[in-house]
């Protein structure tokens, strides 16, 4: 009999499968704030702020050992949750125990019950978005969208990816071959979905929901048990999602151990005991690439996704609509302080100038007019800070200072903004440096934050070799041109493929690179040292199941 | 406009999705040897003898800078066919021009190509089998399945498992997101599957068409250039392999370099070096468990899928057919003389004896049955051969002999068979020893060839219990349970499913469980030391391409 939740949300599923096929606009889950109520943020604010500053967070895990925690909001407050710290040996035993049930619940009713914990996710995305907001830094329209709608698209992209990858397994079969005369050889074969093991999925400071429920979903749906490992500066958004996942899974009758939280300090990390452990068979990370990097190199015994970012590029060569260039790149710098891995860092202009419809503009020109449109976009505080959020790690602040310090040619300043509303945080506008072309150490190392480097080259060509080289030794998930010269646009496009790097051509109005969709933007491709997955293409899906055999003669 | 390759064969690619889909029994290539003419397989020994001993073999590869080869028979002759020895750099090298348009050509113009390639392969399959047998040492009815039809679907299995991902992924959307009363953002997105690099296969001596296509298939269909690495005693099967592929490449419109051979010799082998060059980023092997350790362990660069077997089992607790489970365990224990790394070499039964129908089956008893059964099948010395083949290597020859000398209870000597046309070739029948249970390091340890080991166990719980332990721990493609008891059926099912080694279930007649079928059976699944992959499952063929998208304002 089809699992309740299975029932509940096929049809769901049968439309996202749809929306990964075709791979347009597609959503469940709404994203204006007005859908989840008028007064839904007034009240979650109150709500948020009088349910976790200096609580208990309650989690009925094993192997409980004391408790931990201590998140302070960049925007100032002390959030000061305590946690409990589990075991990871514990941990992992309950999962390893909460395995076999939910591997023989088959691919329907594990996908029912992950969208069912998606669609309560949901209903709590206003709590989830004062979480995000007062761990990251975002300001709380953008932790809305990247801690509800858009980080439950993603998961659910996840589940459908992996649904259909393991609907493409039959379940049963009869195997019927003819002999002429003598009766046919008949076997009844038996296919069978096994998880690989438990996963481990570390959450990073700066978009905690939005970069794990890809991997969280794609294991939990896939028969695995997941062991939640978030940064120790964004706890509060897994804690959440963890609480719900397990109540989710416990009323849907498997074992709540399937999804745990692990959760550490800074002072006494627990993640590089725990990548190691030989039951952890499938990690997904996203972070800084030094950690990504060990994880791949280390912990040989799983399945390594990782997303480190790199170096993202801008080639300016022409525009056909200058000020909507000017804009959308100084958006795209401004958004949420740089500090998402998709954020361009480095724009690469020939010396010869930008062409544009009527004139050629100078280097300088266009240096002082990406400046200034950024300084228009961020003029008014109020609409500043919702831009840019609040900057969320002090190393992050102190990389600003320093290369505004030591760093020559300033295009424009990182000014200081005072948040009408949190005076404590830390809000800068992006710092944007001219840097030498033969200078790659300063342009090609990833500078995570409110930095961008404009290079100037000899040649557009130039540029694009220059990029090319940035995104292939460094990786990148974004590359940007612009040119109204259709050989130019090919050179990057071969240079896209070459690298593995989405391309934007052109782009002006309201997308931006840093954003992408979920059914219908790859994230990263594996392709490049940015990540070694894409969310969400088959093969994030495909090694975390195995098909299991049997058969006998029928 | 459509490859004309892919309009050839498009239908027979929908028909292979379904096989897949399906999982019954489908082949497009026919299994019996009268349909490739009644003259063929005489036409095709002479042909065979006067076209390849001592014959200088044609390759027009780049980079040779030398011949080698020297490939012995195991009936006897000297096949002495030497090979162009080319330099693994230019190989490389020119696998990476090819790709570009190979790439660009897309999935349906690469998935009709590898099926022209598989067409071409099937009509030479005689001459594949002379081929085989003369280097593998297999029967040559044996080698014509193993080299022809059955190595031609599991290629067209990893063609067709390759085009549905690939498809999967849409060529273009158009995302359009309304936003109320102001206009739709609309953007036009493209979608390019690009290959991860250029793919080194390793071919193994005793299956080296079977055990290499899967990989060969599955890389070229995803837009990977590949290099076929094969053994030095079997060379001749992938040299006709390669140079039909790069012919069929070069009339389809591509590079020949796509699809190249490595020639080394034992005496001065190149694959380490090979394998951990930066450029190759896939790696398909299939051989013994040390080098397959050894690439998994150091070729960090590339996704690499082993196949390298281990200890498979058959538990023997009750029959009701008692006759019909012997004659099935006589037949697979002696099938090309247990040189398949699918052959079953332990085999527990408890000490209360084989429960059947009428009586209890005491140990000893079930011991000289089994002798006699394998006796009886290979009695007559012409059929024997059929089944037996030769001895590939001496050092499952020498294997043999320790064995028999220093293991002290021997069931069944390895009695040493004439071939009636090849003295030379060293036939056996199989050596069966009985081996204490609490000597693991006997019957624990993978003994490739015609040995296997009757355990003795106090209960068939027991049995189990080691049967899993070998699993999981030296790995296993292959798990036989005898029983007429629900329960233990139930418990050998659970030991399957925890280790990922497919069950067969109380298997007489014609099917044995060294033999898989493709579109049917998942051979391996990576879930045990056995094998890092499955043949084929979606996991097989996902990791080998990415995607990598470009957009723009619509």
């Amino acid at each position: 009999m089809a699992h309740p939740m299975f029932v509940k949300h096929q049809d769901l599923l049968g439309s996202a499968v749809h929306a990964i096929e075709s791979h347009g606009c597609w959503s469940p889950y709404a994203d204006s704030i007005d859908v989840y109520g008028a007064d839904a943020v007034e009240a979650g604010r109150q709500a948020f702020f009088e349910a976790y500053p200096d609580a208990q967070f309650y989690l009925d895990q094993p192997g409980v050992v004391g408790r931990g925690g201590g998140e302070q909001s960049p925007y100032g407050p002390a959030l000061n949750v305590s946690y409990p710290k589990c075991s990871a040996d514990a941990l992992i035993a309950a999962a390893k125990t909460a395995m076999p049930a939910w591997t023989k619940a088959g691919p329907d009713a594990r996908a029912g019950v992950c969208a069912e914990i998606l669609a309560r996710l949901n209903a709590q995305s206003i709590e989830l978005a004062f979480a995000t907001m007062h761990t990251t830094g975002q300001s709380f329209a953008m932790a809305f969208q990247d801690a509800g709608p858009r980080a439950q698209e993603r998961g659910l992209e996840a589940v459908a990816c992996a649904w259909r990858e393991m609907k493409h397994v039959p379940y049963r079969a009869i195997w019927e071959k003819a002999r002429g005369s003598r009766p046919p050889l008949k076997l009844d074969k038996r296919y069978a979905v096994v998880p690989r093991g438990v996963a481990l999925v570390f959450s990073c400071a700066t978009a905690p929901t939005w970069s794990s429920y890809s991997g969280i979903f794609a294991s939990l749906a896939t028969g695995n048990a997941v062991i939640v490992k978030p940064h120790p500066d964004a706890v509060l958004p897994l804690a959440i999602t963890v609480a719900l996942a397990r109540q989710t899974l416990k009323e849907a009758g498997f074992d709540a151990d399937l999804v745990s939280l692990l959760v550490d300090t800074a002072a006494a990390p627990v993640a590089k005991d725990v990548a190691l452990k030989p039951d952890i068979r499938i990690i997904d990370y996203a972070g800084d690439a030094e950690f990504g990097n060990w994880l791949e190199d280390n912990a040989r015994q799983a399945m390594v996704f990782t997303e480190k970012a790199g170096v993202n590029c801008i080639v300016v060569d022409a525009a056909a609509d200058y000020a909507g260039m000017l804009d959308n790149i100084a958006f795209t710098l401004s958004l949420n302080s740089g500090q998402m891995r998709s954020a361009p860092q480095t724009i690469f202009v020939a010396g010869h100038g930008v062409r544009i419809p009527t004139a050629t503009v100078p280097v300088d020109t266009f240096c002082r007019d990406l400046a200034r449109a950024v300084g228009s976009l961020l003029e008014d505080p109020a609409r500043a800070v919702e831009v840019l959020g609040a900057i969320q790690s002090p190393a992050t602040l102190a990389r600003i200072e320093a290369l505004a310090r030591w760093f020559g040619d300033v295009v424009r300043a990182a000014d200081t903004i005072e948040h009408p509303q949190w005076p404590e945080a830390a809000v800068r506008t992006p710092l944007l440096l001219k840097a030498p072309a033969n200078d790659g150490s300063v342009w090609m190392e990833e500078n995570f934050g409110p930095v961008a480097f404009i290079v100037e080259t000899a040649t557009t060509a130039e540029s694009l070799a220059l990029a090319e080289r940035a995104m292939r030794e460094k990786g990148a998930l974004t590359f940007s041109i612009y040119s109204d010269n259709d050989n130019i646009v090919q050179l990057a496009e071969d240079a896209s493929l070459r690298t593995g790097v989405t391309l934007a051509i052109n782009l002006t109005g309201e997308v931006f690179v840093n954003q992408s969709a979920g059914f219908s933007d790859y994230r990263a491709t594996g392709a490049n040292p940015a990540a070694s997955g894409s969310l969400t293409d088959s093969g994030f899906v495909a090694g975390r199941f195995f098909v299991v055999q049997s058969y006998r003669n029928a």
